[in-house]
């Protein structure tokens, strides 16, 4: 093991669109831990929309990032030293260490993982916060009944990928909206939504249109502006809209909601939630993710960046929709 | 009694705002009642503005309003004929009759009314219809803790002067926004709100800030446009949105909701809702009402109009936010 190791600080915050020079390289030495404390050893570095609002320095649900200090980020990794009674070493856990090839803790808010029939990185994914996301914004929020129809957008990502088929088990229609007729097909013939719509094929409203003859009954919007105003034009009397994200807005473009009419014509019931706010449902959520991919029921799929360095690149990349499936950074 | 009565019909959909063009009054015979059936003279009409929403031809949760039918809209009045055993001559009935001077109904829909207590023209405002509104959005959307602050736009209309009353019995501040500083007035110095913006002023976002020190816990929201955006923009954590209307979009203006980031950083709830959907409730809710209005603790401002030729002007008057407090037309 060598002495030092390397993080990504934020330099500085994003004036529109992310830049690789909003990030700096930093080696560090490798530090003393003291009793009580652990040492561990990322493996994987789970890359998420979310860390674009947190670049900003606006009123939000977190406080911004601050410059120069570590990028937040989750993480997985091995227990490479322990002076914690209920940490060994080889111990897998997750953490959030940041965009940081190693990590102190304490032991608080680090969770043991069982790889035996779980793969190590998808515990940052269909297993993780991702697949919480989903769960949360489908079962608590969404709420659809079987022959129901669900949308969700960026229906190919993280989140988006499980909320299709965690609501086709709940015997839904699932529809998503992706980019791309390869993420399309993805969708269809290996996660098996019953439609996708290509946003970049340019007839959004007509082909969701012919893809919900019964109109939607519930949305996962992870996108916002056109994609978002689509789905709303097509909602049904009582529908409900579980609000994750909107990231064509992300780099402070306007992203108006034009439909606004429709939550009053057709009553419907529209809710923004951070997954990380309800910790109670935790248990409850990945005890059946964890089942549902340990018995191959829950497919996904990864695009790995290597080495710390290709973060930046990989995550701006992410912003603009060019990974497919979870974006992840191998740190090891 | 006359052998003829007048109603006013739609003759037209309006192409932008609506223009005395677009009805018709008609002289029609009163008819004959058959067994089971009684005649009723209406004494007020209710005008509101779901009815501007009725007049277009699109897919809303009502069928649009018929060319050539009596306009609807609802009435109170008083048995004048009655072949209907739980009916007799003097009974005072609330219905929905329509912009017209008499109506004939098998009694069902029809409330019989007790005006000891309460004056009939109350049952078309703070307890009936409009009332109702009120209390559905605060008690079952809105759900103000003490302490907390809420925010209702057209504040001094029949909607919002009850939503801040009731708000402020439950231990609320109450802000409201109205149209000039007459309107509020009223609202703070007779309907006991602690802070009325006047958004003709032209410092919305500056003085609904100064009324919130704390932000805003939860909306009332009867105008959309930039007075809704202005809440958004002060709403805390968690805050709830019960969306009554967005009368300022009902000539089919855009009327985009520009601060729509907000939903997800402060993990909104937002709910349109329709009263009349809800009628298990409504006995509980006219129960305090009532209650309230007959102890003198619920205060109400009525703008009456003479006879049902005036109907239009002040519909169309209402629309533009001209009337100050509920607007009825008194048609005897």
């Amino acid at each position: 093991m060598t002495n030092t190791y390397k993080r990504l600080v934020l330099a500085s915050r994003p004036r529109g669109q992310v830049t690789p020079d909003n990030f700096r390289l930093e080696e560090v030495p490798v530090p003393e831990i003291a009793d009580g404390q652990l040492l561990v050893r990322n493996h994987y570095l789970s890359l998420d929309p979310y860390m674009r609002m947190r670049m900003e320095d606006v009123k939000s649900y977190a406080a911004p990032q601050a410059i120069g200090e570590t990028m937040i980020g989750g993480t997985v990794g091995e227990v490479v030293a322990s002076k914690h009674p209920k940490f060994k070493v080889g111990d897998k856990v997750q953490g959030m260490f940041g965009w940081s090839e190693m990590g102190v803790s304490d032991g608080a808010l680090l969770r043991k993982l069982d790889t035996t029939h779980v793969p190590l990185s998808a515990y940052l994914g269909a297993v993780g916060m991702p697949g919480m996301t989903a769960w949360y914004g489908l079962t608590q929020i969404m709420q659809p009944k079987p022959g129901e129809t669900i949308v969700v957008s960026a229906a190919s990502g993280a989140v988006g990928s499980v909320v299709g088929q965690l609501a086709k088990l709940r015997g839904c229609r699932a529809v998503g909206i992706a980019g791309g007729a390869e993420k399309c097909a993805y969708v269809v013939d290996e996660l098996g939504f019953d439609a996708c719509i290509d946003y970049k094929a340019g007839r959004l409203e007509a082909d969701l249109a012919a893809a919900t003859p019964n109109g939607i009954d519930a949305v996962f919007e992870n996108v916002g502006g056109d994609v978002f105003d689509a789905s709303l034009a097509r909602m049904n009397p009582f529908g409900r809209i579980a609000l994750c994200g909107m990231i064509a807005g992300y780099d402070g473009e306007p992203m108006p909601i034009k439909n606004s009419r429709v939550f009053l014509t057709m009553r419907l019931t529209m809710r923004g939630f951070i997954v990380s706010e309800h910790m109670d449902l935790w248990p409850q959520g990945l005890q059946e993710l964890g089942g549902l991919v340990a018995a191959g029921k829950l497919r996904f799929r990864e695009s790995v960046a290597q080495g710390l360095e290709a973060a930046p690149e990989a995550f701006i990349g992410m912003l603009k929709g060019k990974n497919f499936g979870k974006q992840l950074v191998k740190l090891i």
